[in-house]
């Protein structure tokens, strides 16, 4: 197999955003699409060359010529898709979070695991060319071992109310990337975590019983202590950033922005806001992605962001979750029964 | 039209390259290409659905499939090249210099004057993200009247000697990129130059009685005064800045790097070299100066880079080279009969 | 009053320092120090003007020419010497921390209040320009309502074993400068602390019970939320940074090199290390924390530091060791009887 | 001898920086000051410590407590004050220029070689941090045979016209720093300047004869080519840079500020401008100078900055005012008589 026949369920803006830049991977080739809304996608389908596009996600996991799906779904079907994903022998792409809930992700990975397909979690952010760069210099030994680690993440506004109330809160939702991010960088396991938030930008956000402005301090296994600093407003634009610490030195990395330029006046020395949000930031991780899920499927390697990853950024989210409610320190082994620890 | 059928002459370095990004653009469709070593470019011209691969340039401008050309070619086959596809009335994009002589390129601008086609020179830097943002401040009047411009532009390392033969010289080949980004950013036409060059990098360069060393001190129409500095040699990669300065203030850009990561050892401080040379940095110039070429072809507007800027630039450029040799500054008058001045 | 005569307990580094930075200060006039090694110390103290240069201490409390004094002696031997001072209604200046335990500095706060003389604690930090240029910005509004602060604050290098034994620890001796920071940026009191630390630089600072690297996420009554990154080993430099986020706004420092020297070589982009430790990097603050208290002196108004700032440095300080002991957040209000929190 | 005692002559702005800097400098004695305004100035030089304050230099010339001065009177009556302080064996600290012409200079030169006193001229900048930093790494052979210098040298405002009117010229005023600077970073003689000027900010200083805006490019003995880049008004602060390029990489240093502070906004990310001024941004090379003309005179050494040095920068200033008069580039060698030349 040199091409990989993809069918894309849910064509909200993150499948569209899909779709797109699958459309320039020679491997890929867009077969199917389905959304609820299938007719007002058709001249865009079209114009992409899916050749089928229909409404119900069965008759894509059904189509003999789809080789992969790309689950860009609301978060509460994800357990039901993926797991007929799974039974129809498709390869698996997922957007984070694979489920609301441990236990249905930990079931999720189980169908996974049983039917064998390739199964990546849509952790795009790993393939930011400046987390990247970091990764890469701890991996060539630039700063011995690791001491601590410090993520910024700050939107640059918050999501509509009612994306809020579906969104499984802050910690699910957007903390999420960040305890990935924390995993990939560090390269152990969380312990534990401790949380501080609180609702600072908008009060209709606490009213949803959610948090808009959150500090996490977790440890790993390996003795690693990480802060997460995150913030659904930065009205500066999408703050990104990340510091690591260790024996032999530190790291940073900057915003990226559109163009270096600076302008001295009377009025001070001011440069470019960072780039606005995700689309603009990590445009390259999505292709990226894909890229390597489909190299992932061709030569039957394993992905680079597993279910696995997905489980534990979840765990933390969860963790997070019950830290904040709780007032207190909350481990990650609290959250998974032994049997469930297996997985 | 809505489609433009692109034919392209000459398949090295810079033809590839073209070919590559056009293959993106919707509105383009790669019909044609011509290279004295057809049969070496086959594979990969099939791959990009070239349906005429020929060692005939004639045979490219005589498909009557094809609207525009991209001459690619050497420089010296140039002003044989545009008259032909002028007079087959193709649209012609072509590469800098037009020609190696004032004399040839005004020649050519007449005949496509004549032939009514819409003409374009390869400046890519117009529309490089950094030296735009430069160009949209002044136009947005963020510093006022201009005063003077700096341009400090220097390659990572020198070409081959034989390149360095027939390239026409550092001013011609390579500067002539710098003196168009002045017109740009002046927005007024070059009166003298003074330079001052040498030889201090590599002694064959010398030997073929160029220089890899230069600084270039102009002055324009409209009083600005500029500075070009030029290296063929910065080991640590591209150096590509820009500095204006006027009345209410001053504006730089520093070079692009891979990322923004920095790492602070017992040694230092250190960041990322600049992206290595051209096709690192400039990369995104490419896709643009090409769809813009189309929509002139498309809308029957005038391009963004004319026949005038071509020839204007390669004035300043002789102009520089005469000042080296006569040891004096020299004006651009100088290089135009009255007649010739009126192209 | 227009000059403030001055004697100095303690002519260690710090003191020693003092006496320089308050030599160059034209309303103060150096008279009278005392030192364990008064004989070592003579020579230098009689370049500097000194008259009286005592193994005693109480021999410079009992001067009648003596204004003022600067404890620089050990914080163990602080209580006894301030309440001395007071009783001998003797101005003083003392370096952090008060003492060793909040009883204590409860107590000598009372003495000193009792007494009347004005009593300045030596968090010179805030006198430092940028972290004053933050204090400054927030002061003029340009960011609207506070919501996060962070704090890195990294020593180059652990002190000697020696003094680990003495200093009362890592959050007594050097966390508690950065308690002070966001106690001074939040403008509002800490309500709960939660600690994470280790041993990672050295296993002998782990066997006096101490920890070299730790993370504070404290709350405040305000409703900000901030953390404090410390270790004891930052191999380039001291690193001492600070960022604010909030409603309108973020705010970042960097640390302040030798020079603004960058190097570009085949090696990378390399500029120099942040200036090596609080000698080099906070200079200037010595100067200026002691204009202000001297000032205070001559205005009676109240110092830029008072015993109270002294007092809930070191409650967050304390509550910070009891949080890392007890694995929990630790309340503030914890550490204080009700009477006790009136002072 | 381990002190200096020093007389000063004219108490401008700049002879009172000289006087407060020396204060501080603990080999220096202040012993004697001579104004045209010695009344207005009496209550400030008492508080310094000078014991004799007169409206007449010779008298401050004839004090034969007076070992050295510093000659900070307009540079009409330099050539005078020195030539007596020479006869009278004291050795000159003479702010630049020597004089308004290369003939005086030469003679001056002359009388101060034959008494044997100790001279140096007020070339500050060769003290400043960033510049040194480089000279410095320069002398570490970092970056290798040097191949370029560029210097950007704008100040924030114009002077008055009446000082404009007696200054000598932009270069001979102003831009004689910058020739200084790139001689002490080229360490080699100026062959030839060209240069391009106009007056763009204010019309009065053309009525002058004078230019505020100009470009110089000069070539040196050893090869290298620079530019220096002069305004006189930059309206964003003093905007005082260096670029060093050569076979092995290259240097920049940036401008001075008063913190490090970026702030975020709505509006974009803003830091502080460069430090107003010379007495800001070069306050320390003042009493470095200083300091090392002492040690000149203690250890009987030669100066950091000589008679010579003072010479070569004012060729190089009347060299450009040849160019820009007769709009060419013009040998340093012209300005000289072969008699002359070998000063």
């Amino acid at each position: 197999m040199d091409t990989v026949n993809v069918g894309i369920i849910g064509a909200g803006r993150i499948g569209k955003l899909h779709a797109e830049n699958l459309n320039v991977i020679r491997q890929i080739k867009l077969v199917a699409i389905s959304d609820l809304y299938a007719d007002t996608i058709r001249p865009w389908a079209n114009e992409l060359g899916f050749k089928q596009v229909t409404t119900d996600y069965m008759e894509v996991l059904h189509n003999p010529e789809v080789d992969a799906v790309f689950v860009c779904s609301p978060t509460d079907t994800h357990p039901e898709i993926i797991t007929a994903a799974a039974k129809a022998k498709k390869h698996v792409f997922c957007e984070k979070p694979v489920s609301f809930s441990i236990e249905d992700t930990q079931h999720v990975l189980k169908q996974v695991k049983d039917s064998g397909v390739t199964f990546q979690v849509g952790f795009n952010r790993r393939f930011d060319h400046n987390f990247k760069a970091v990764k890469d210099a701890l991996l060539s030994d630039a700063i011995g071992e690791l001491h601590s680690v410090k993520i910024t993440s700050r939107d640059p506004a918050p999501p509509p109310i009612s994306y809020v109330k579906s969104s499984g809160g802050l910690f699910v939702d957007m903390a999420i990337h960040d305890y990935d991010m924390l995993r990939y960088i560090v390269d152990s396991e969380a312990e534990e975590i401790y949380v501080q938030g609180a609702c600072r930008i908008d009060p209709e956000i606490g009213e949803c019983g959610d948090v808009d402005t959150a500090m996490s301090l977790i440890t790993f296994k390996n003795g690693v202590i990480a802060t997460v600093d995150n913030s659904r407003k930065a009205v500066y634009g999408y703050d990104q950033r990340l510091e690591v610490f260790g024996e032999r030195g530190g790291m940073t990395t900057e915003n990226d922005a559109n163009s270096t330029l600076k302008i001295s006046t009377v009025d001070g020395v001011s440069q470019e806001k960072p780039k606005y949000f995700f689309l603009e930031r990590y445009k390259e991780t999505y292709v990226d992605e894909s890229l390597q899920f489909v190299h992932s499927i061709i030569n039957n390697t394993e992905p680079p962001v597993t279910g696995y990853d997905g489980l534990q950024a979840e765990l933390l989210a969860h963790a997070a979750k019950l830290s904040l409610t709780e007032k207190r320190p909350v481990k990650l082994s609290e959250l998974l029964t032994s049997t469930q620890a297996q997985v």
